[in-house]
């Protein structure tokens, strides 16, 4: 099984190359793949009864699957207009299929468990750093919408640039951009001391809310 | 009540839209929004007592809200001029009222003793942070103020570019640009070997004391 | 011992400057020690007895290094042409005696064992962020290809440029640069809120799931 | 005491100025500053008795600063000549002066037992890191020396490289940089893959040693 949806993963990776995108090959395995699946789930089917097998969560999540991968054969039968948007659709349903994947990986439960607990655990740290973002996005919005336009011109591209700032990534580029739109060495000061501020607030706080929940 | 200090944060967010800055309806459920939570205070106090009301943290808090947001009516009564900077801090007023939201975070208590205990153990931290940021700035001055201006030109700067050089982000660049200065092996090695230090002793030295007090 | 590998290690150190390449004495150095070490082995060998000297895992690691290091000297008799590609390897073989060195830590074994769990423990870790990779770069691929070919042309340049995200190192250069190739409001946005939930994803998310195994 | 010492900080640091290097007041408040420490010093060696004073590590650490101190007040009797490097040597003695500020940090002293703990238990992992930054620098060194020569050109310069990619700042850009001197689209991808495993056993893999001894 867990070599069947390797290959199958190699197979829709191959498919995204450029000039494999319409391999007949390639198509055909994915097709292949799709009826071998199919057969699976009916033979679990007729073995477990309908009952037993959809009680088990990972038989639900195949047969959706499954089904969802069905239209495929029609693109085979007659031709599915570009513009509509439902190719796009059936290709991204092969990507769905790969998640199968996650089932083979040992200790997955497990790992889903702890994952589960941790998202719990960090879902107040998560709420508390979207609402310091909001925040300090209007705040610095307040601000700076005239003098950095780019970053701070109204609250949604704030937003994305106070997320940026909270990843340390490329933040000192914000103060220096602002920086040489003055000569005041008052406003440069002000602006560094800002936005270090909410770097520390971001970065360092941010970390040390999540030490607070996590221990 | 959750919902309606959402909505609100909603208006506020909208208001801050170029196009929407002075949009009346946005304006007049803002106003609605100070009126219900001034009436709620009303109410509050009426049923409480006073004396029962502001024995409450979370009600002394709201109170001073809702008395700091009232001097926006005077806005509709006569013209206010914008140099005074008063509606600056009345609109500023507006976003410290979102800072109720912080009440409807479920464990919020639990949440915020874990935040001053966090704060509180890594005060030491941060102080020896500080201090070790001073130390290097004055430092690092000494050293690069002739050759790298832009970066240490005076100890303020300084401080500016040790705190950049800590938070790792562009570290590179400075000793990139200092380099480009001369054409000594010698000096580039020796200002490659003082930022990587610098680099150690920020990033990673300051991780190891932060990791000595929380463990 | 551990002298004799450190000054081995500044001898091949020196060897790789371009003006000391072939210097006679370097590699007149490097070939004394080749000698050293062989006449350790043997020496070993009679002392210990094959027997007992190959029950030793250090043992059978010098063992395989000297004999390695041993057609070195056939250098010296003949030469060897350089298009072969048996210097280049001759030469690598080098920096595995370096290896030797890690048998003079101290506590080594120890920090092994401690290794080793942590690998262990982190093996699902691993699988799933190079699933996750995986998976988004194939994601991305599919919406971006046309958009940003250099960065997400092809699934194999796709996947690198996830990791790259995943190490927050210039992410926000991506949705700059893709950004630029458009001016509908909705596509930036999209772009950007897309590329951020893949930063949290594989940033944030992927410390959570780290954190879910390790605590 | 703190005060004292919080204020000389604060004129050292005023010193750094360009406009205020050789300002009379500033270096006169610095000057009573040394009288002021001196005073102290003698007060205890009087009280204390030599023998007692010289017990505690800080006297010992204050009468050293005090002593090294001194000659600065040789600089008004007679003109030292800028070309010495003795007038560069005082003005980094005032920086020392300033490590005093330590003693009077609420619990230092737990502070630094735990930093020496942490220290003590990071040494093997700082050893492995080095070890890990020599090696791969010089492999790197042995592939790349004559495509990329500004990072790894020489063993020097590649330990440099390498520790720039172990702290993940501006990784890709040296990549980026190699790939641009070549076509060939497997020896982008194997310098692409190189230099992703280098980030992932330098940052990643970093951390899990240190996990691996920490906990
Ligand atoms: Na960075
Ligand atoms: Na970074």
């Amino acid at each position: 099984m867990l070599t069947a949806i390797i290959i199958n993963a190699v197979v829709i990776f191959a498919l995204y190359f450029p000039t494999l995108r319409n391999n007949e090959w390639l198509l055909a395995i994915d097709h292949a793949f799709i009826l071998f699946f199919l057969i699976e789930v009916i033979v679990k089917l007729i073995v477990l009864k309908p009952k037993a097998y959809f009680r088990g969560n990972w038989n639900r999540f195949d047969f959706i699957i499954v089904m969802g991968s069905l239209p495929v054969f029609l693109e085979g039968l007659f031709p599915i207009p570009e513009a509509t948007g439902l190719l796009i659709l059936l290709r991204l349903f092969r990507l769905v299929r790969l998640v199968r994947f996650l089932r083979f990986i040992p200790n997955i439960e497990h790992v889903m468990t702890g994952l589960g607990r941790a998202i719990k655990a960090s879902v107040f740290v998560l709420v508390a750093l979207v609402f310091l973002n909001f925040m300090l996005a209007i705040l610095t919005c307040h601000f700076y919408a005239d003098i950095a336009p780019e970053y701070f011109g109204n609250p949604l591209v704030s937003i994305y640039s106070i997320f940026q700032l909270f990843t340390l990534e490329g933040w000192n580029e914000i103060p220096a951009a602002i920086v040489q739109t003055t000569d005041s060495a008052f406003t440069i000061g002000m602006t560094r001391f800002y936005f270090a501020i909410v770097v520390i607030l971001g970065g360092i706080f941010g970390m040390s809310l999540a030490n607070a929940v996590f221990i």
